[in-house]
């Protein structure tokens, strides 16, 4: 029976990669901030068209969908469709006591394919890979679900 | 004294709701896929129109919005603004010690809810078919955290 | 080493937190709700144009955007970017240990905050003020998930 504390090392594991994940799905939000203010554009509300210190020439266009702030929050919303699923898939993973080896290997593998996943949208690479390191960060929050239903319905 | 482990049955209830919960998620990305594929529509990225694998005939109206493909991600916004909170409040309210009975009814309940949601969003049915399941799952999770708040201030 | 149950007053901070944080999601939900039928428009899908008990006098034009409605859409969204990210970095906080006035300076600061984040965004506060609590926000959680990560490797 696995607890949830950090004396627990495939728990540690989970820990340590939940962290960082929560650092990158927060520091996704400040790279749209940063391309918001760098490009002075894509602007998301009516009133961040009043003058002042974020904004010192408003300009109605500044509204317009930007590729350049757009990417990051579509990279953002990214994120939410897979991070948040990791935390819960994984901390049922931990609790079904997996071999410490296989925990390590999937969940650091979703930190690791994140990251990817990250580089390669944000350099404009290929669709496919892209597509390939979300598909390895899906299949690894996949199989953690799958093997916690299989511990608990066993 | 509620504990997070596989041995409390309250706890048991909760860990495969939301691991079928974390496969609807991912599912919902795959759907997403699927569909852009079939209907070889409905990209995200400017760089998706450059030829390759995924898309061997590339075209600029691949970027416009396609109502196929884009229900698809209107349904995994939609799980994304209830599933999370259902897994938190859901882990408050197994730790609020509810009845056994009550915490199966309730939580079954929101999975079933979000299931319907799922057929009727996705067959098209009418605003009020969806809105009654979205209610249905909605409430069960403003219930579980009222619980929750509940116990913990009393 | 700190245990996961509401007899732990640091974890009682965050789960009266994350409790309300709850509601605080799924309320934004509903404010959604409140102003599509209000203003009798921001409808989302194509077929939310037959008439029914929501929709009495359907017309084409209900499908574009209103900022009225898109903008409880937004503040839904700016939710989704921070509260989930909260949720687990409170839960690897509270393992960590932490001073109990410093845990409740933190929780507490970060609910404090989307509130004001709320308020400042439904009554069209300018940037600069949005901006300065979302900030806040952000950097609660950021310090809480470092503050965990230095936990576990010291």
């Amino acid at each position: 029976m696995q607890t949830i504390n950090f004396e627990n090392p495939i728990f540690v594991t989970y820990a340590i990669a939940s962290a960082l994940l929560v650092l990158k799905v927060m520091g996704q939000g400040w790279m749209t901030v940063y391309r918001m203010l760098r490009s002075n554009s894509g602007l998301a509300s009516p009133e961040d068209l009043k003058a002042g210190p974020i904004n010192r020439n408003p300009d109605p266009s500044q509204l317009e969908v930007n590729d350049y702030v757009d990417r990051s929050r579509r990279m953002h919303r990214n994120d939410l469709e897979n991070i948040p699923a990791f935390w819960i898939a994984g901390l049922l993973f931990v609790l079904a006591n997996p071999p410490l080896i296989l925990a390590q290997f999937l969940i650091y593998g979703f930190v690791a394919a994140r990251a990817a996943h990250f580089v390669a949208y944000s350099t404009r690479q290929t669709h496919e890979v892209r597509a390939t390191f979300y598909t390895i960060g899906s299949l690894v929050v996949i199989y953690m679900a799958l093997h916690a239903l299989f511990v608990l319905l066993m």
